[in-house]
């Protein structure tokens, strides 16, 4: 005898058999629900309501004696909990006598899913490589089966999970834990394969970091691996930073300095535990509940966190020891703070100089647009530059320098409170003003001595006043100030020509800002790197033009396109498709947290994507001198006069 | 084209194709020789000699030029060995061009065999669960893919090695040894499926270590693993001892003593290291030079290397955290004196009290003997007890208590230098003579003041001891001293009796050695346990009596058969078939280690073994109390009389 199911919202019906449980009915109707505990009625995660109602053309009245009546499992959560079983019941208890209509809340779903706000709003199901499973083990007995064989036994019988595998640090737990449970626990699965936890009893409790290790910043996000939801979200200066400011010099010391490499190694390792720390003291959780991590970052810091020397990257031919991605415990590394059975996962690589970064700003950048040519910069002192079109994606890496970081800047900073990082200058009057993060307005419109007073320019400031000083002809598209400037505030300093930007009166070092000729040279080098980059891409694909435009990473989210336009330092593109997209690699990073296939996606996007390489290419010393002047503005681009606010 | 081909000594031949190397040519005829370079003609390992003459029905003249002529490689390796190339040619280089006649020495077969000297000798094939492999590997290039993928790619063109997994640890090695053997490297591989160590260019060196770990003695042998040669043996105390001197107070220890369960783990870790270094060190090789280790021992052992608390052990219902095989890597125990990508292999338990060292045992017995029942007994505070019989395989654990170790006897002692281990005692006129461990004299040839004086009894001793008295009829079956006893030695101490052994001014401690009523009812005790338990296994399996009887573990050893009988320890057996097989755990050990498929025999045993438990089996208590008894010779048992040497 068969009834007929329906089930709301997603509208899915059949017929199914009588005596079935909802549970199993709805799995054969493709909708899987949430059942931590295996269907014994005691996680009350399953909760289903009955409808009435009319749908499509079955006329369907159903009625709680449609379902076999509550037991006493059911009666006693329904009593804990405050519910109606004429309207809510658990899908793993009741069973169907009749014709049935069902809501099935979004909380009962086994796959939730969760909106990623990353270039555009991404729907993510929530299927990580941890999952929960609450098993009943057979109690120990005189000359029986060891602990661990009968919880393989276990799960085999309640969860069909055969050959799963345990490690050492784990067995030394685990007959405290089935004791404490009174031989029921909840079991942290990696992979399908591993047990990586055991907890007494039922736990509801299942966390995971992503972590973003940049040659400057870390930033890691806590995740609840059950909703999706990031808890907490924590950042520090990456600590590596005191033995090299620059991705090569700590190269230099990885390999020159005795202990170099394990002191970078511990650094990012230490960065990496106080972060988890943070993050799970913000979050209420403890840190040992955390039982899976990501790691993304450039090949160097990939590298560093794996302690492998990175001396090889240092130098040609750049060889990476590996470009797969990597599984292993996370106390392997030193992440001693987490689980410990906690896993990590490092995204693959691609190249020596387009790392797991990379591979996560391709991910987060998925699904690809249709028919449309797509660059994806993410701009730090190598840029990383991406070309999608089709089926298609090349990447290279450019060596940018430092100076959009502010380095080899005569008053450059990093992009810190009192760095300049707009500018004006009116073409008519010739008046500048510009504004220090921090404070909201302009310089013209603030009090002396009640004011964030300047203290440099940061790699969007003199993006600014390049772009701005270009448009107004006090700068030549050679890059020189012209022999006819005669702007007040340009002046001759030796044998050279500099622009004066703020008074020493106005500045907090009380000493002047000004944006020199070299400085206007160090811009257009690293401008020069990226668009002849980005070219040399478009030339190999054989396109003309991009359609779309993603700024990747902390610096692609300060600067404004128009002037990265004005300078020349990206390709021609329509504006309102040059869009800022944050932390790419951190939002790649948290998709494949949250879905163990977007870790296959990353495999697959890595091993498509095709690695050019730009400095031993004989078109790329060309494409960048060609790219060192300031260029005129095309036809297809509006003048900066029309757009600037 | 075919030609005829026939390999001496084993006599195989067959027609193989022209051109064929003789390499593939004998693989074709089933004769695997070895290459560990792959067929590079640079190890010199597969040399073969060219013979003349009559083979069964066919006449082979074979000379030099029915194979292709030797080239550089084959010419410059001669030269450099002194090898005459008429005769001695490399089975990779050399290619069949006529009928031939080969002599392949035993060095060359790629299976060496080694004999086992265990109950009995037994013929090893070396084949261990780690292997070398020689690649050249794709040198790094611009754009190119990884070292590990291009060593992957190379194990799998080369040696048909697909699928490999590698450690971080050796990702951390891995780019400096290929660049230090210029893309030329030995990889060792374990278990077909993970490297676990790259050295530069072409390395013949492969060492394991079997270990077992008594709660007395931990005894390690080094051996080669591509000779399968034992090349140094070293033991040392447990120092867990001066934690708890017999198990249970181990036990007690690692539960009730804060820290004492690292301490316990990292006593026995340290212990092994030691002995790793030592043995290395008489071997003449590097410590690190080791890549795989077998550790045998009975459970609390087995779970205190693993860092697993013993508590469940030391009660009811004695449960092991897993009784499977382990495998891990040695590094994550602290065995860190080793190659840090060595590999460790745990044999597996079969219950509460039956450990890896009964398997081990088991493993050194094989192949059972046909049509016989066999009994192994490990003896030591607990014995371990197995009935083999056709296809079932009985396993039991009898607390026989510390008696035949020498404790809970009055002047009982282990066995060293001083203990008394024999004991005479004439039937007719009453004279009683001893011998000590470390003097081959029997007391009544000493010179005072020239010899080693007792210090006290051992186990083997206290048998003897039992066995003499009760024979010339001065200690009853009973087990008490009869009051018609009127041996000068005999005299009454308090309420009970005891026997002087040797006077004080005979002794090291200047005190009287003497065998007190007590000890006589110690010993029976634990021969009662003993016996009952091969009883109980015996009606189990409904068999009367055993065929043959292998007394495993130093006291098995130490003890003489016929004493052992006398007394009721084992059951009746043909004397000529009651064998001291030694160290069988430790053979066990050497087994596995030098042949991977053992390790799958072992797991197959674990598997078959039926425990029977006794403490809690209703016959058990019957069969002691029965066993208590010294009994009444037999027909089928020769009088002690005539046996005596």
């Amino acid at each position: 005898m068969h009834h007929r199911l329906i089930l709301m919202p997603s509208g899915r019906q059949g017929e199914v058999a009588d005596g079935a449980t909802l549970l199993d009915a709805a799995r054969q109707l493709g909708v899987e629900l949430e059942a931590i505990c295996g269907g014994r009625q005691t996680c009350g995660k399953c909760l289903v309501a009955l409808e009435q109602g009319q749908f499509l053309k079955h006329s369907i009245t159903s009625t709680a004696d449609h379902l076999t009546p509550p037991g006493e499992n059911e009666r006693a959560y329904a009593a804990a909990h405050g519910l109606n079983l004429e309207t809510w019941r658990m899908a793993c208890a009741a069973c169907i006598s009749g014709d049935v209509l069902l809501h099935i809340p979004e909380t009962s779903l086994a796959r939730k899913q969760v909106i990623l706000k990353a270039a555009r709003d991404m729907v993510i199901e929530v299927a990580p490589a941890v999952r929960l499973v609450y098993v009943e083990v057979e109690p120990a007995s005189l000359g029986g089966a060891g602990d661990w064989q009968r919880l393989q036994k276990a799960l085999a019988e309640q969860w069909q999970l055969d050959g799963m595998e345990i490690d050492v640090s784990l067995l030394r737990r685990l007959q405290a834990a089935l004791r404490a449970g009174g031989w029921k626990v909840t079991i942290t699965l990696w992979d399908e394969r591993q047990v990586i936890r055991v907890e007494p009893g039922y736990v509801e409790s299942l966390y995971g970091l992503a972590v973003d290790v940049g040659s400057t910043t870390i930033v890691c996000h806590l995740c609840d691996l059950l909703t999706g939801q990031v808890i907490a979200t924590e950042a520090m200066m990456n600590p590596q930073v005191r033995y090299g400011e620059d991705l090569m010099s700590r190269v230099s010391y990885a390999t020159g300095e005795a202990g170099g490499l394990g002191r970078l190694h511990h650094a990012a390792v230490k960065a990496v535990n106080d972060l988890a720390d943070r993050a799970a003291g913000t979050a209420g959780i403890d840190t040992a509940a955390i039982t899976d991590i990501i790691l993304v970052g450039n090949t160097i810091m990939h590298h560093l966190l794996l302690g492998i020397d990175p001396v090889e990257l240092g130098q040609v031919p750049f060889a990476l020891a590996t470009e797969a991605a990597v599984d292993l415990r996370a106390r392997e590394l030193g992440l001693n703070v987490l689980h410990p059975g906690a896993q990590a996962h490092l995204l693959p690589c691609i190249a020596g100089y387009v790392g797991a970064d990379c591979v996560a700003a391709l991910l987060a950048s998925l699904p690809f647009p249709q028919d449309e040519v797509l660059l994806i910069l993410d701009i730090g002192t190598n840029a990383e530059i991406m070309l999608v079109a089709g089926s298609r994606i090349l990447v290279t890496s450019s060596p940018t320098g430092p100076a959009f970081e502010g380095a080899q800047i005569r008053h450059g900073q990093r992009a810190a409170f009192g760095a300049i990082e707009r500018f004006r200058l009116d073409g008519t009057s010739g008046t500048a003003r510009y504004r220090v993060i921090g404070d909201e307005r302009w310089s013209d419109q603030l009090q002396p001595g009640h004011s964030l007073t300047p203290t440099g320019i940061c790699g969007s400031g003199i993006i600014e006043i390049v772009a701005e000083l270009f448009s107004a002809g006090y700068v030549a598209p050679s890059g020189y100030f012209p022999p006819t400037g005669n702007h007040p505030r340009i002046r001759a300093a030796g044998k050279s020509t500099e622009f004066v930007l703020a008074e020493a009166d106005e500045t907090s070092g009380s000493r002047e800002i000004v944006v020199t000729q070299f400085d206007i040279r160090a811009v257009q080098l690293a401008k020069a790197a990226l668009y002849a980059g980005a070219r040399l891409l478009m030339d190999h694909l054989g396109v003309e033009r991009v359609d779309r435009i993603h700024l990747a990473g902390a610096f692609g989210s300060y600067i404004d396109p128009v002037y990265a336009m004005t300078i020349g330092m990206i390709p021609d593109c329509d504006l309102s498709r040059v869009i800022a997209v944050g932390n790419a690699a951190g939002d790649g990073a948290r998709l494949a947290l949250l879905n163990a296939a977007a870790r296959r996606q990353a495999a697959e996007l890595a091993r498509r994507a095709e690695f050019v390489e730009t400095a031993a290419h004989p078109r790329f010393q060309d494409l960048f001198v060609e790219a060192m002047a300031l260029p005129h503005a095309s036809d297809s681009f509006p003048h900066l006069a029309d757009l600037k606010p």
